[in-house]
């Protein structure tokens, strides 16, 4: 056995079956050793970007961390960003980026790169492989790592030669950690301001889905609080019987309006509401100064204990939490708008689906018409960068494959991974595609009209539009091997989601929107 | 006047007049900046890979470095394999990169990052400038170390806040800095050394095309040794009337054979040849263990003061460097495969054309085909981070309007920069383009069998292959608003070419390789 496999038994030995992989020459002997282990899947992506945001969609949905397999330096700086978002969002994934072998970097060849300085700043943990009878160990500890902390990102570097050098014997199963809990007086004193006018609880993490979320939603109910979280959340449960959960919204001056009348915030398994951005005079906090803040359980804390403690604090067992009903919209006709666009998701979206939501500009009419469709889950980009919606929604896929993903994106951000659509293909994941053509950065023209610039000049022009030439999203998708439409009008669209949500495998639907 | 603008009117100032972009939030002063500066040329790329990509392209021929614009550190990220590309061929760029506001930084907003994390790996100067008033001369700092150096990367990271507060005036051009060079009785050594038996001068950066390679070729004549280089420099000149200088090879035993009667290496802009990778049992360095080292001049020193030094001192000023003759292939015909495409590329090569290469496994045959074709440069990836073809090509054109430019890629390679065939379009730039589709990460499959896989199982073939879908280029390259065709054979092949090589714009041919 060599160091490898030691590592690839290690990871099936403790339930990781998945990788997500972009391998490259320095990783053949793990390539190798996964090879002699078809109880693994590995799932290739021709950008890394799908590679790294894929695991992430794997992560919110099975609650279980996947395997990455990246290819130095550079292949991680592929696939940073969508760890950043992950991370922003307390995933999990466990990355293996190979390296040189160790005693070959002292001689600078082409794809030497500060692989340490690339991976720490969007690693919770970070370790490199000393020698080939560590790696098991090291993987053991990566594994663990991953699932700490209600999900951490764990990168592991393996030198060629720590791979292809003996190695004796895998780790076996670890014990579960332990979290960090609030102290009673702390849940007493939460408790006891969730009661007073002008309270809210604000949730995040596990606590927006499940059974998790009903507590919470007991909790509210029992003492009359307002029951809130953040925008992009990484995974909220949604529609027809879910928790009613009041969300917050991207400008901050919005968010200073509802937050204004909030006294006692409660934070649990999230941190205080901040400003997407700074902007000149405006705040970056929306919460009102005099707002006291409890910082009941971080993110990284036990939320599931911490909600039951709140509810046994708050004597929520009787209060049944507000949920939403269900209440389809009326299909939309005419031409097609974000806003009707909405309408018809929601009216149409099949029991159990999942939304990996990135449409920005049309994000929030789309959330606006699916609040009480059919109960689903919607995953958002926590991280801010863009390209997320495919990836995550490929992950979902794969975590999920007995329910339908739709993948709500712009076609700015979506140019960002444009490459997970073939891997969709590949394995065949029933993940609908829907791309908001305004053919543009729309969300900039705002923005630059934020910082007081009235018009728009050519430089600008030239920096915020995607016309001339027009990206053609069904040649795009068919290059990548899946089938598509293009549609400008409700009709169509109504007729063509329908279809793709009941067919098996990935569909992609241009909306223009000009 | 804002710190913004006091930046913008330094880099035009100083002759940075092109800025290869990809703005979000946090740069929107600068964009109204640029906005009131039509002299500066803001060139969108729909991915950070094609923007710092572009910029490494733009500055190999333009010898002047470009701009870039990228957001935070996900961007960066993004855009990171190509800066790595960049800066392993001694590259210059300047980076600018947005931050948030600095008071905002502490809120720990969804974008924020570690820049300094993501970009220092990755930049040979590196600074965040701390207020508006010190931001024009932290930019003509940037410019400055561009271009010390033979090239570097500056990365400038821009606060949100110090671009929109107030600034007093920007700075003006810069006194061009001095480049180290070697003693005087170094030079004598390496001119003594070279007329051993043995001997190789084994040159790299400017030593590679125009005036300084002839002088090397000069140098070669008149001391009868070797004239050698490395294989991926960054830029060559090529075909007829070019010096000839040998290059090595991919395989590092090829290399041990063609380095075996090396006695005296002479290295002047060049470090000594290393394996790209590291094997069990092959060495890391080719070199012959007794091959004596003379480190001349190094990357960074003052190449072309070197060669006339050395020009010199041999006595070479009359005496005619080797050059290729023009001897055309003749046009193949039947099935395509890379050594007909290679030859046919050779036939049929404009003159003062510009390949961008990285063909990997259809490379050698390309490089056979062209040697002595009509004279041309090509620019190869001297990093590895697979995907330089397309932005290379993008940022030559730019630099060089007149000129024909072809990128040869592998249909593998081809996927991580993709978006740039949008702004090929976008930009209206004559390049022609290249995929050979053979359908996988060919390379990959030697690579396996070189770390003793004598066969190729499931888990690996799903990595290795792209079929099931196949990639349809045609429709990718229609996708991104570019005209392709798809060739099974030569005559095919020979028309598409001989046409896209004479029509104004972008083109893609897919040639087909099973």
């Amino acid at each position: 056995m060599n160091g490898a496999e030691s590592l690839v038994k290690t990871l099936v030995a403790n339930g990781v079956n998945i990788c997500f992989a972009n391998p490259g020459t320095s990783e053949m002997h793990f390539v190798a050793a996964l090879d002699a282990h078809p109880e693994m899947r590995c799932i290739l992506s021709l950008f890394e970007g799908g590679v790294t945001g894929a695991a992430d969609g794997y992560w919110r949905m099975a609650r279980q961390p996947a395997a990455t397999l990246l290819h130095l330096a550079p292949g991680f700086g592929n696939g940073y960003a969508s760890v950043h978002n992950a991370r922003k969002g307390f995933g999990a994934m466990i990355n293996i980026v190979g390296e040189h072998a160790d005693y070959h970097l002292k001689y600078d060849a082409p794809l030497k790169g500060d692989i340490e300085g690339v991976t720490r700043g969007v690693s919770d943990w970070l370790r490199v492989s000393q020698d080939s009878l560590s790696v098991a160990r090291d993987g053991a500890d990566a594994i663990r790592a991953a699932r700490d902390g209600n999900g951490q990102i764990a990168t592991l570097v393996l030198p060629a030669n720590t791979a292809w050098e003996s190695a004796e014997a895998p780790a076996g199963p670890l014990a579960p950690t332990r979290l960090h809990r609030p102290r009673p007086d702390q849940v007493a004193a939460a408790a006891e301001a969730l009661c007073q006018p002008g309270a809210a609880l604000f949730v995040g993490g596990a606590a927006l889905f499940g059974d998790a979320a009903r507590r919470a939603g007991q909790i509210a109910s029992a003492t009359g609080c307002r029951l809130m979280a953040d925008l992009f959340v990484p995974r909220i449960e949604r529609g027809e019987g879910a928790v009613a959960i009041e969300c917050m919204q991207y400008p901050v001056m919005e968010n200073v309006e509802i937050l204004r009348d909030i006294r006692h915030m409660v934070l649990l398994g999230a941190g205080e509401p901040v400003a997407f951005f700074a902007y000149p005079d405006k705040p970056s906090t929306p919460a009102a100064p005099d707002t006291r803040i409890l910082d009941l359980c971080g993110p990284r804390m036990d939320i599931l204990w911490s909600l039951e403690a709140l509810a046994k604090a708050t004597g929520a067992d009787a209060s049944p939490p507000d949920v939403r009903p269900l209440a389809l919209p009326e299909l939309p006709t005419g031409p097609a708008d974000p806003v009707k666009v909405g309408q018809a998701v929601g009216a149409l979206l099949p029991e159990n689906a999942i939304i990996a939501n990135e449409s920005i500009t049309a994000g929030h009419p789309l959330m606006q018409g699916t609040l009480t469709a059919r109960r689903h889950d919607v995953l958002n980009n926590p991280g801010g960068a863009i390209g997320a919606a495919l990836p995550l929604a490929l992950g979902a896929a794969v975590a999920c494959p007995d329910r339908r993903v739709i993948a709500a994106t712009g076609d700015g951000s979506a140019m960002y991974n444009v490459q997970s659509l073939w891997t969709m293909a590949r394995e065949h994941l029933d993940v609908t595609v829907i791309v908001f053509a305004n053919r543009g950065y729309q969300i900039l023209r705002g923005e630059l009209a934020n910082v007081g610039v009235p018009s728009v000049g050519r430089n600008a022009e030239r920096m915020f539009n995607v016309e001339d030439p027009v990206l053609d999203w069904v040649a795009l998708a068919q290059g990548h091997g899946v089938d598509a439409v293009r549609v400008m009008d409700m009709d169509a669209f109504n007729a063509a989601f329908a279809d793709a949500v009941a067919r098996p495998g990935p569909f992609l639907i241009e909306v223009v929107i000009d």
